[in-house]
């Protein structure tokens, strides 16, 4: 049982066989046909972070075939969203981008209320709101793209009713660890995060909505998906990644761990460079000597990933990047002022695009149906 | 075990020791002094179908000290009312008539829908309506009586978060009698229904609140008052009514037993007339010569009980019904006659001012609290 990776909602360890993964969850791998589909794909796509899919095919037909299509991606919001949270996001408005598609980000302020014992309610809405400026400062389209926070849009009760009308309290305790020492709001989750799943259909009528989201929650996904064809809804298609790094190279970048880890979007620019000046992983040699010699590990230099992933899109740089790590003529030192630089460059955008989209957040949440 | 009876929220049989339900439940009787305090009790109160309380005699203090209080009953919609259904709306309203107070009613169309398989939402939305209609009928004062119905005032749902995060599975599993194959909207119904028990503090602060309820129902008020302390809320007051027989004398008057069982609000006069003559349970005689020598007996009789209950507020004609009908001068056709007359001249004025409430909804439902 050595070295088992644990992957479910709740818990993710050990040291994770994503093929393995893929056969045992019955997903598809991103195919090079749908890579050739895009324009311009996000690195993240192109990279293979996101590497596994369910229907992602079906919606790109959807799209050819002059049929709706939306995306989702929610946002559980905590008191600051670091780089990690980012993910699921910088692909929904990639994909925004090339398609000019609807997007709907969905805020669950009530589980995180529900899951952790000191918040109150006023807090996770702070959350909330706070999240909500990171997000509108990545540049949604107004318009097209409708974010909705349960503690304020709560005629979302609405529609997480009819998806716990469908769903069991044994089939959601299988798929969200339910135990009754929980809270019932906890046991009303499922329904809650079903509902925001089919929320597009629910809005605007059977179409498929593609979610990005971690490998992890495929589950969650599983679950809307055995319910929505009895809502003569489609169902919803899946873009799975993988796990991206913390600094010091865990598997999954998490503010739970230790705030060293992460980089908060709030971040200074001289905090930017203490951490990854300190806690990046790196694969360069322990000596300059050595270093020069034998080159980097740019598949384990956390460093190198950040750039990969999300700050370095030319192809050809990030590959004179690798090549000269491997070669031992780029250092640890200059690899980490290339990505500090690249960090300091997009924090300082983001955290005045975020300044800004206060006053535009009317433009993107919904309030009420009510009139 | 024989003639054991159950009572609990989701069954009650058998023969109901009610002096046994007021030690188990730790509930009080309700005493003289407490009916000295009114200067005009309904007969459902004077007459002891209301028999037990928690701390109600709290309840008329506060009144004395000019402090706020308010009445809250509410009502799971069903297709049509019957009368048995009007027992706590009743109360609530000779309430609010001796001491000016406001009054909530909160409608669960979300209950009917969690535990009725095949009803829609737009059906219980519909039966909803149709209720409300019934209850402001009644006469309840607009301005000081709130009516709010879960699936169109969904920023309750923000309410019942609060209070499922103070629910566990386990405690609501006990008083709600959850399993694991029902909905997790069932699940999550605990925490709705606390919140409307709490929903008059919620909106108004803490005092005070009322809630009339049959006895079987007082694991629900238990477990709120549980809650309501960490709220820094008044652990809400009950009253707590017996079971009124059915037409046929059933212990508990209920649509799901048989339609012939009740008399619905939506009766005809005619339907009135056959019904009683038909269906209601005499205390008579069976030949007219017996029943002259013999008399009949009121106590097992249930014309005589709605006239006791409901329709014959005059003590002293109530009072010479009964001798003459013991005394077997008045036949058992003569009682019915009567309560048929009163009936009818009830549901008469009742289906009237039903129709007029259609104007006047506005005036009592709540839909959000959004600007």
């Amino acid at each position: 049982m050595k070295n088992e990776a644990t992957v479910n909602p709740w818990e993710v360890k050990g040291e994770i066989d994503y093929d393995k993964l893929v056969k045992e969850f019955g997903t598809s791998i991103i195919s090079n046909e749908i890579k050739k589909k895009f324009s311009k794909m996000h690195p993240l796509l192109r990279r293979g972070v996101y590497f596994s899919h369910r229907d992602f095919d079906k919606w790109l037909s959807a799209i050819e075939n002059k049929k709706k299509i939306s995306v989702l991606t929610g946002r559980g919001p905590s008191e600051k969203m670091h780089l990690g949270h980012l993910v699921p996001f910088f692909v929904a408005k990639s994909l925004q981008e090339e398609f000019d598609c609807q997007v709907f980000i969905p805020i669950s302020d009530d589980e995180k209320f529900y899951v952790k014992p000191g918040l109150t309610i006023e807090k996770a809405k702070e959350f909330a709101l706070d999240n909500i400026l990171d997000l509108i400062a990545l540049g949604f389209k107004p318009g097209k793209t409708l974010i909705f926070q349960d503690f304020i849009y709560t005629d979302i009760y609405k529609y997480a009713a009819q998806c716990a009308k469908k769903i069991t309290y044994s089939e959601a305790k299988g798929v969200f660890g339910l135990t009754p020492e929980k809270n019932i709001g906890w046991s009303f989750y499922p329904a809650m995060q079903a509902a925001h799943i089919l929320f597009p259909q629910f809005k605007e009528g059977k179409h498929l909505t593609v979610v990005p989201v971690g490998i992890d929650q495929d589950p969650f996904i599983r679950l809307t998906r055995d319910i929505a064809e009895s809502f003569n809804f489609e169902k919803p298609a899946a873009l799975h990644a993988k796990f991206i790094p913390g600094l010091s190279g865990n598997s999954k970048m998490s503010s739970s761990d230790t705030t060293n880890d992460v980089i908060y979007l709030t971040d200074t620019p001289e905090e930017v460079k203490k951490k990854i000046n300190k806690y990046a992983f790196s694969g360069g040699q322990k000596t300059l000597e050595e270093h020069r010699k034998l080159g980097g590990n740019p598949d384990v230099d956390v460093s190198f990933q950040y750039l990969k992933f999300f700050f370095e899109e030319d192809d050809k740089k990030l590959e004179k990047i690798e090549k000269d790590y491997k070669s031992g003529k780029l250092l640890s030192g200059e690899l980490k002022a290339i990505l500090i630089e690249k960090v300091q460059a997009f924090l300082k955008e983001h955290q005045s695009k975020r300044e800004k989209a206060r006053k535009d957040v009317d433009k993107f949440l919904i309030k009420t149906e009510k009139l």
